[in-house]
């Protein structure tokens, strides 16, 4: 999939990403990046820190865009499976997000990301497996 | 940690539950059960379907819980990783979130979960380590 | 796929399962039940303790027969991949290994395991996702 | 931990590593490289073909040392949790392994491997957590 920048801006106005605070920057080639201004409401139980499952939901909607944009034309992208590692706490953002795809064969794209804080010391790093629905 | 239903009440009042539709029901040995009545906010790209995100947060948070019930005193608990399965399409909630401690070691507990679909379908699986921060 | 003794005689002929000391016990219904008595070559560093990756080689190849056991008919299981914890050191073998499968949607298997030890303790526990091929 | 050209001919010298075809080749400031030329033993089921617990096991070992080489002294190193992918089937090795620190923090580290066969296609991608025990 190629994504315009009007696409990009579509998404990045869905009810999901502006409630988080994600921005979608670009995605092409099995690559993207993203970052995540983190809402008030999202920064929970620390003030000012954003939760872990909010840094992984980064990671995942970006690996998600990277692993699709792998394929010519798809329908869908679904997250199969994704691990997550949390080596710092998240204290410092904005927090940007990058993605590549490792391999893609057939309709399985395996990627890997990384989420750093603004002084760019790694706060997430996630390994997933996304499944590509070709149209019928 | 041991969580008296007021405990409960102050953390299902928080912002991050309240933005995402999360509701913390028990926490006790080592165990906890939440539930998710997602907002209409975190159902992206499908309506009505809660993004494996925000599956996640669920997931992570009421793992965090079960994890800090293990101890007698705690002052924190952090998520070192946790992996995640998508086994089906999170189409129809609520969604229930139980989750178990297999172990807790000192520090470190390491727990298990599931998130179910109202017809009982697993939607979403998990399995974490989690640092346990004693008083100093 | 249904196992007869007479397969599982002859999986645990293999030369892989001789080499590290895993006997495949039983396997029917999307379950599967097996046990290492490890070999001197694979308890590495610390003599009697068997190293995690083979803890691991126990837990993925249980999880393949049970994912293989859903299906009626195919002609292969692999891996697509899988978490593992390490909850407690490996010191007194034989290991016990039990499989369940949690999901099975057409060809993916969403599967948990547990290796314990001889007092029951969890040694490593996963969770895999497997894929199954059926015949063309 | 700094090894030396001896302490690497020791550890190859091992039982584990040459029951499988282990052998590793360099470790040092958090990074570790080793190959697996696998025995016959360890082609199973399909000859020629390492069990993908045998890769596993690559992986897991050369990210123990990888994750022991961040100490300045340590007296041991324990795998937390690993999670591992396998993008493509192992048919052609020897397959080479190298594993790099993306963060190590305290008694923590963080680390990827990727092995590959060899035409340099991954077989498989592994994300663990290791812990790190200094002298008392």
């Amino acid at each position: 999939m190629r994504y315009s920048d009007d696409d990009l801006a579509r998404f990045n106005a869905g009810p999901l990403y502006r409630t988080l605070g994600i921005r979608l920057l670009s995605c092409a080639d099995g690559g993207a990046r993203s970052v995540l201004t983190p809402t008030a409401e999202v920064c929970w139980p620390e003030a000012g820190q954003p939760h872990g499952g909010i840094l992984f939901t980064v990671l995942d909607t970006t690996m998600a865009f990277a692993a699709a944009s792998n394929a010519d034309r798809i329908v869908g992208c679904a997250t199969v499976d994704c691990s997550v590692q949390y080596p710092s706490p998240a204290r410092s953002g904005p927090f940007e997000c990058r993605v590549t795809t490792l391999r893609c064969t057939g309709r399985t794209a395996f990627v890997r990301g990384e989420l750093v804080d603004a002084a760019g010391v790694p706060v997430a790093l996630g390994q997933g497996t996304f499944r590509l629905f070709p149209p019928r």
